[in-house]
């Protein structure tokens, strides 16, 4: 009996007496890895815990179009309390881990409380990596999370308002920079360019076109290196035909506050320096794990996802190396971690129930990037490449699918619809926690 | 020829080099009542400026349900640039204004540049007032600006996940005090007390809502003291039902980071102390102005809006000492704010065409407040009471009518459908700046 389903249980089981019997899960992180563990989880024989420092999900692949305010902070995020109302095993703790002991099998909070567990699932994801690059710690702005997405919007439109007053008396240039030719930075630049172009022709901000630039910046010789060829090759020609500036091979030495400085020795004035270079597994947990460290800081997994010699501690999502057949580790995507974190519920109601575990296998559905209205570029799970309108239709269909909550998806299928057919009503806010700015 | 309609210019005319011979209307301030006076200038023969130091109009009335995770913040905001998009004679400048020269007639930005005005109309609107008492600048916190709304729900939401990690091992004391019996402080006390309910109720946080409870403490001796006393009864017999304890005659001492202090003596721990209290004007401009000094701070105008002797500055909305007939002033409510900015508007118009101005009168059309679901109250221009239900939905109508945007009118109206027949959706994120906190 793999699957406990609830019309096995007589509702009067679920009392609080019988639930303090059930194994405990303690899940550590609310992201898809994290969310996708607990919903296998929800209704079934275990007490399950799960533990976030922020108390939403939040859809990561859609977070740049926060940041370039095509939708709002609520479109892309969901309480995570909302996602689990129905489950009674499952309780949300809106708290920061600081602490494991795999000894004693418990977990620390930020507060001090212990919180014992029986499996410990670590689901804490990754973070952007800034290669030790001098300043890009302090001045690059990366789009990791929700308040990266606010502060980005608020540095982007903040300068077009001020380039807009400082034109009284001569124009002004701007230049906004993108580290990373990947997803992100291409549908960054993508979504960067239609923002300017609203801000000019539609509200009317008394800027010169020519004189604000995206460069969008890679040391690699071409875009989306996760795709084929031609991909990459579309990618560019319709990055450039919305007048981005596509730049190979640069390496960058240093972020400051307000420039960026080249291995060439060019250094360049910047309104914003957005990252969407490398990632690295968020740390404070990880680095205490007892496991063998595998590459960009993750934990290093065995194929049924549990921790090196552990037995009830588990780790899936992007802060997991996941064996992926053949030497090579499962890339961290979205996908993977959703998958990941089905198979470790899985195996964890399967050693509950005294079973063996299995291996994990990924199936790859294919990868994704838009580019802007109409652009979009796919790579099939055997290699083709779909392109254009029928590309975007398909991130569209695809994105609204996995966006959690049916309110959610209702209000982005809104926002989408309205600023496909009049452009100039996206919510362009300017909100700071601070007053003091001008 | 008072209203130059568009019709009687041909589309030509509307040249930059026609443009510029036009007269320049400076309008500082883009709330209600700058708003209103742009709106009646829009494509007339004049040249206007509207300056604010947000690029959004912010629709106050409903600021306290983004506090309480009613509503998100763009549902109450608007971009300025969107409003007048249609407005060939409209320029927006998102800055702050710093000085002004009634001499020279010019207004100074932030960014040291000059603008020079034929009229000026000062709409800078009101802030808190926290008479002087110790502390309530630094920890209590008002409900003013969109800024003011997403730092108190931070602090709410907050408070109660805190609360819930601290349950961890013995259950937990919890009081929020709400300072000000006015429209404010009663709409923000039954909301509040709604979000209370569903984190307990439907989001299952570990509270014990008897521990958790909202003071609404008044200096007065009843609620709503602009009303007549039987809506004021109503609105303390609503909110007791909604378990608000109000409390009258309560003056308070000092003001600290988590508790509060009363003239009585007592000290009470408060999670967040609300400040619902008075306003006065927003002094950085006011101040500088040739005009005699009215009550809270406003600019005293003459019956056709003018400040004191001059002939082309004008003051509007909730920072304008606005008389009202018999020794008395308007008061500080959106519909006078309205109602002035139009009439503003006019008689530039007037003086512009060479004509005199008239005098200011305003039409009341009644005054209402909210307590929860199905319940409101409503002052009628002639003394009469509304209230219940009918009140509710008088209310609920009135407010979309007015919310500035078809857009937002439309999201609100989803998302209020949607809280009335299922509450746990609400938009309940704590998206912080900082992601340094918990």
């Amino acid at each position: 009996m793999l699957y406990v389903s609830m019309a096995t249980f007589p509702r009067a089981e679920f009392t609080p007496e019988n639930l303090a019997t059930w194994p405990h899960v303690v899940i550590v992180g609310g992201g898809f890895a994290g969310i996708s563990t607990a919903r296998k989880l929800a209704n079934k024989a275990v007490r399950v815990t799960i533990i976030d420092r922020h108390n939403f999900h939040t859809f990561l692949p859609l977070l740049y179009q926060v940041a370039t305010a095509g939708l709002e902070p609520a479109d892309v995020a969901y309480p995570i309390r909302t996602i689990f109302g129905h489950a009674r095993n499952i309780r949300v703790r809106h708290a920061r881990v600081v602490g494991v002991d795999q000894v004693r099998n418990v977990v620390t909070l930020h507060t001090g409380a212990e919180i014992s567990y029986d499996h410990l699932v670590v689901a804490t994801g990754a973070t952007a990596s800034f290669f030790n690059i001098v300043g890009a710690k302090d001045y690059a702005m990366p789009l990791y999370t929700l308040s990266d997405a606010r502060r980005l919007r608020n540095r982007l439109l903040r300068a077009l308002e001020d380039a807009d007053v400082a034109s009284e008396y001569e124009p002004v240039s701007l230049n906004f920079v993108i580290v990373g030719g990947g997803p992100t930075g291409v549908e960054t630049a993508g979504a960067l360019s239609e923002l300017i172009a609203i801000a000019i022709k539609r509200d009317g901000l008394a800027l010169d076109p020519t004189k604000v630039r995206i460069r969008l910046v890679d040391v690699a010789p071409r875009l989306l290196t996760a795709f084929p060829d031609t991909a990459s090759a579309y990618a560019k020609r319709e990055l450039e035909k919305l007048g981005v500036d596509v730049e190979f091979g640069r390496s960058v030495v240093e972020v400051e506050a307000r420039a960026i400085r080249f291995d060439d020795g060019e250094r360049l004035e910047a309104a914003a320096v957005i990252w969407a270079g490398g990632v690295t597994a968020v740390g404070t947990l990880a680095s205490q794990l007892l496991a063998p460290p595998g590459p960009s800081g993750r934990a290093l997994v065995g194929v049924d996802l549990r921790l090196g010699e552990s037995t009830n501690v588990w780790s899936v999502g992007d802060g997991a190396a996941i064996p992926g057949g053949e030497g090579v580790f499962c890339p961290q995507l979205a996908p993977v971690a959703i998958q990941s974190g089905r198979h470790c519920a899985k195996q964890i109601l399967r050693v509950v129930e005294g079973q063996g575990t299995e291996a994990f296998h990924y199936h790859d559905k294919g990868i994704m990037a838009t580019i802007g209205r109409r652009a979009a570029v796919a790579k099939l799970p055997h290699g083709g490449v779909v392109r254009g309108t029928v590309g975007w239709l398909a991130w569209l269909g695809l994105h609204l699918w996995y966006l959690v909550g049916f309110r959610n998806r209702l209000r982005v299928m809104i926002n989408w619809t309205w600023r496909y057919f009049d452009w100039p009503s996206g919510p362009r806010l300017i909100v700071a926690d601070a007053e003091t700015a001008a």
